[in-house]
């Protein structure tokens, strides 16, 4: 692995499940890869679980964190070729990745999607500036498109939690009142068509998601029918792809609670979180046996530890 | 020691204060303590010395420190029981408060009181929320009542700078520009009853404190009375307890200086941090021998210290 | 060393840039050196090159490092003697330098200056105010006259580049869209004047530095004049400094592209970083094999470094 930024950039996700689990089991056993290296951690967003927890992973592996809050702390960036610098941005990303590589020895960089410009987004603006001029391996903390530790998190998770062999996984989506990104979705999808699973993705009709990472997947508008003897409910809302960005349906009849997951084979609830309660999700269900949203976040500290580990292994 | 919010949480004071002692002699004896451990320090108000103290205590033992300032790096949290979050808030304390355990050994919140909402900011509202729905030991890094961490560094400071056995302690109020909490007065008094020595409180008529927590204690409204034969003067404004969170009282006849200073027992002067200079206290007094602030601040190394080894010792 | 707030505080230049030379060879040989230190680093403005190589250099050395943004995560503090401390400022500074010194081994501050009031400016009025009041050595990580960090940096590269025993330098200023300190060219100027080059400052007329620290050095007008034969050239912009903090020039003829650099020896292109592109230096020479803005801006680490390593060294 060279880099990871996509789902896409798992060449073997056997072997990476199978690492994860070793490192779970004992954390603290590879303090030696990290010695006397150094992660950069770049926020352009907010963030806490991904914070806490990929700093928490450095840490167990003895890295040194280095975080920095841009915007906040540091200074608005320049990403255009030849662009003539006499506005606010105060450095171009080509000096900013290039030295920040001499400081670091990974950068991880969270970036979320304008919602306003498709192909800005689709083209994962800033982090692929980074991964370009970077001289050492990125790591996507959230994109504008994907949300790849957090997938990792969720494989694992449902490899942990699976009572058959080929469990079936719904990804519903549900109201919310903010425009949100389809990283977290996107980067779940393809990292289910990774998995031997049985996939089903439930949405009101013109949520319907880019529709190459899409492709091969059941989709059914039917929210109760897709909910029919699943083992895993992953709960989320995304903002219109079509619409880009855009907020087009706010039904609560697809907020998730007991009815339906009275119609599922006992299923799991699971949900990256941050979640809206009994908005996404009712208490019910997240009070409940039934909700493994807490082991889920857990597990980010293990995606995490498992790239990072995946990463400097491949730098030696 | 299960959690520290409140000096209340100490079971036995000369126990903790011979721990501290120990501490303070060879703050690096302990470092084996504190591996692999990761404190999480979570701030919803700014903070100085108990930022880079607590810091450095975790350092001293060997552990991890990983810092957020909600608000500014996260989100808004929601604290309500049943609320429908389709507001602001994006994350309810319940998930919150659970995921960072998993990611801390520790918690440190701090969180000042509204002023405004009595009943809430008694309830303790925000470092109360984490104490119930956290699955780790929760340390106040001062709350909306009280400064437990502060309460502790001036036990250990009272106990190193006295020359009786039973020395004469003054609680002092002063006059202030902004309105600030009662937390740190309330986690004194908590303290000073707890230690062998003659306390009494002096304040303008109306700044009474809480009742319940200075129930016992001597009340003086003269100062000039109270600081006589006293052998230490811990000056601090509080704002009104009965008119909740006001500025009733600004009467420069309260700063505390040479006239009041020179009615004691060559008392030491004491206060927390920040001051105010010429308005709580002259310039006069504090850059006098009598003045021990700065090693009172040096303790709260220790304080820090001795309460993180109290609850990692307790964790195994 | 005692502190390290300007270029004038190296006594031996020769003795530090071969402390640089081995460190750089070596950068985790010291570990224990910093083992149980902690550096506290203060800014009071944004960072990103300063702050990450400070960090990782007090990492190489096994330091902890405590980072604390004042303004935004503390409180104002209260510079002026025997002020009434009744507006904004919290705390004073002979409070928070003598506090923080308990906490910390060493205090790195960044502090810019107000382009206003010029007097003030040139008692580097914070920095000095921490010196005076901490009682531990403090580093400038730029403050409102120099920045001598990055001068280490600089001279540590020149040394590594240059070709001939006594090489052509040639300080040449560029416009630039908004009004900057003075601190790099004066840091760097003292530095050229402790090295054996052959100095040369070139910038429209009117753009004269503090001729105190410009005394002894060749100005040249004339752009394409100072640039002939030139080893190194070092870029960079500053506001006026008799029309205190003004922008009276902004002449795109100054841009530093092939016309000018064509002139030289090969020279190579220095610069601190940030750099507008296309305003300070063409695309074409920071994209060139001239440029040796990366390698630069990598020595920040071994330049911090190797001071941190010096004061600690004289702790002993």
């Amino acid at each position: 692995m060279k880099k990871y930024t996509s789902v896409d950039d798992i060449e073997n996700l056997d072997q990476i499940l199978q690492l994860a689990k070793k490192i779970k089991e004992n954390p603290f056993d590879y303090k030696e890869l990290g010695k006397n290296k150094t992660l950069g951690l770049l926020f352009f967003n907010p963030s806490l679980r991904t914070r806490l927890s990929t700093q928490k992973a450095a840490q167990n592996l003895g890295m040194e964190c280095i975080v920095m809050n841009l915007n906040n702390e540091g200074w608005t960036l320049e990403f255009e070729d030849g662009a003539i610098m006499n506005g606010s941005a105060s450095e171009h990303i080509k000096e900013a990745a290039k030295v920040i590589s001499q400081y670091c020895d990974l950068i991880g960089i969270r970036s979320f999607p304008s919602l306003k410009d498709k192909d800005k987004d689709e083209a994962e603006f800033i982090i692929s500036s980074f991964v370009k001029h970077s001289t050492v391996p990125v790591i996507s903390l959230e994109g504008s498109t994907e949300h790849p530790l957090q997938a990792l998190a969720d494989a694992l998770t449902i490899e942990e939690y699976k009572t058959t062999k080929r469990p079936k996984v719904v990804l519903s989506w549900a109201p919310h009142p903010k425009a949100l990104p389809q990283s977290v979705p996107n980067s779940f999808i393809k990292m289910m068509k990774k998995m031997d699973v049985d996939f089903v993705i439930t949405h009101p009709e013109g949520y319907e998601l880019n529709p190459e990472i899409t492709k091969g997947v059941s989709i059914e508008y039917n929210q109760d029918e897709a909910f029919k003897n699943a083992d895993f409910i992953y709960g989320k809302n995304w903002s219109n792809y079509n619409h880009y960005g855009e907020i087009t349906n706010n039904d609560p009849a697809w907020t998730i609670g007991s009815r339906q997951m009275n119609l599922t084979n006992n299923a799991k609830f699971m949900h990256c979180l941050p979640v809206r309660r009994n908005v996404v999700v009712t208490d019910e269900i997240l009070d409940s046996d039934s909700s493994i949203v807490i082991p889920q976040a857990n597990n980010r500290t293990y995606s995490a530890q498992t790239i990072i580990t995946s990463l400097l292994n491949n730098l030696e």
